[in-house]
């Protein structure tokens, strides 16, 4: 099996903002199978079923996956080793699972840990998200149109149980509208860190700079679009920078190492290498976004090609 | 004098963004007096009169501020020196000037520097800007609704004098639709530093971190907002952070010791101490906003009451 069109009985394990919008987009999009969801509450299922995300509910993760094709892991990170702890025990042996966390080492790591066959296990990250939560908030179109990392898995063995997998969960994924990237989890890892966890902390940085050393009377909509990323959900920045710790502290390192440098640079007076270097930034940030402009319009194009 | 609408000829030193868009403010609220630019090339001039910025231009600073009762500085940081040193020598010992420069203490040490009777400069810092320079692209709306920080001059002795200049100026910038604030220019430079230059510098240093430590495919709209700062002009910034090198200077300092912190708690594995400064900082950017949207609609009422 590699189509998600051929999968009968999908289950998502939380049903939360990722996990009604994905049961939702699914079914919006004309997946036939059945979407049986888990959570913690009945409030929560109720609400999922409510919007249209599941055709089930049910708090027994084993209820839910025991005839699963396909498991779709989408619980706060601190939740994944009791996951995939009950999925060993209560998933199909030939079952696929996947995952919609922020961070892939440490899901990879917990799979590995878990799973007695972890070459069924495909991590993946769609880049989508909202300052909105629960499945109230659940968007069909949340995931048309973003880039989606996919980690497959590592293993030379089974090689043929691997791809399948893998080509399985690009399906489902793909099948969202979603722009696809593949690469190993510590790659992963790195990039989010650098473009991802590093702006949440400076957000964070700059308020309590700011906050600490007098008033900010005079802050304007520099300083709010710089400090945006701070209006996230703590206790999942939090989860998501412990599980990153490692990428995540390089990078704190990387930006302190260039705070100094750009320190000894103003302390000198050195206006060259100042300009040259605001220069330099503000060039590389425009080759960015006409990167992703045309990344964009040609994922468009091929969406358009394929109807 | 101490009421724009008494002043009969006003010369603006610079009509880039900032200069022709106060002139055309001026004019089209009313403003009586004539108004004469001074900038470097008779084709900034020409586009100035073009937009109905000025009423006339010139290219010798001593032909508009001879009989000037009121001089706007609105040159880049960089050219404080000499257009002080030019106004001692050709405005009218009587007249009034000031300034939209965006630090002060660099600009009232020029003014000390140069002027004969610096109790009639009062500095000012009008807060608002544009991606777009020139003339071309003067808004008579930039300044409304906006706040504009005052510096009166600190001099005991001529106090009528610095008084009246004082409400000159207060004066001008009110007619703009500005929220006036009046600060020292230590506590000015000092907050500026914090909520606006230290935020440019944080968006730069974050692109060349990424840039330096991998590609950035994965980068979001979260990296976007982050970073937009940096798309400011690099000469300008350049002038900016060495204009204001010590508040700089201490807010780096204060941003690299709070960095040092989420390092040791983040390496420590500290959850809780990660999750209370997150909601910390959520929290005080949400008080933040909510002061200034309760400002806003202070001023808005205001403005509505007297017409």
């Amino acid at each position: 099996m590699s189509d998600i069109a051929s999968v009968r009985h999908l289950a998502v394990v939380g049903v939360g903002l990722l996990g009604a919008s994905l049961g939702l987009a699914l079914k919006r999009r004309g997946f036939a199978g059945r979407i049986t969801g888990v959570a913690r509450s009945q409030a929560t299922l109720d609400q999922a079923r409510a919007v249209g995300a599941i055709d089930a509910g049910t708090l027994e993760i084993e209820h839910a996956v025991r005839d699963a094709q396909l498991v779709v892991v989408a619980v706060p990170l601190g939740a994944f080793d009791e996951t995939f702890e009950a999925l060993a025990r209560h998933a199909p042996q030939d079952a696929v699972i996947t995952d919609v966390g922020s961070t892939k080492l440490s899901v990879q790591r917990a799979a590995a840990r878990w799973l007695a066959n972890p070459e069924r296990f495909v991590g993946a990250h769609p880049m989508a998200g909202s300052e909105r939560q629960g499945p109230e908030a659940a968007d069909a179109e949340l995931f048309a149109g973003k880039p989606c990392i996919i980690c497959p898995p590592e293993v030379s063995d089974p090689k043929q149980v691997a791809a399948g997998a893998t080509a399985l969960v690009e399906s489902l994924f793909q099948h969202l509208g979603m722009r696809l990237l593949t690469m190993t989890p510590e790659a992963h890892d790195r990039q989010v860190a650098l473009t991802s966890h590093l702006p949440h902390a400076a957000a964070a940085l700059l308020i309590e700079t700011a906050m600490q050393h007098g008033g900010w009377d005079v802050a304007s909509t520099g300083f709010e679009s710089t400090t945006r990323l701070a209006a996230s959900n703590p206790p999942m920045r939090r989860d998501i920078m412990l599980a990153n710790r490692d990428a995540l502290l390089a990078a704190l390192d990387a930006m302190a190492g260039n705070l100094a440098t750009l320190r000894q640079r103003l302390s000198d007076g050195d206006g060259q290498a100042l300009v040259d270097w605001l220069e330099t930034c503000k060039q590389r940030r425009e080759q960015w976004l006409a990167d992703r402009e045309k990344i964009q319009k040609g994922s468009r194009m091929n969406t358009d090609e394929h109807g």
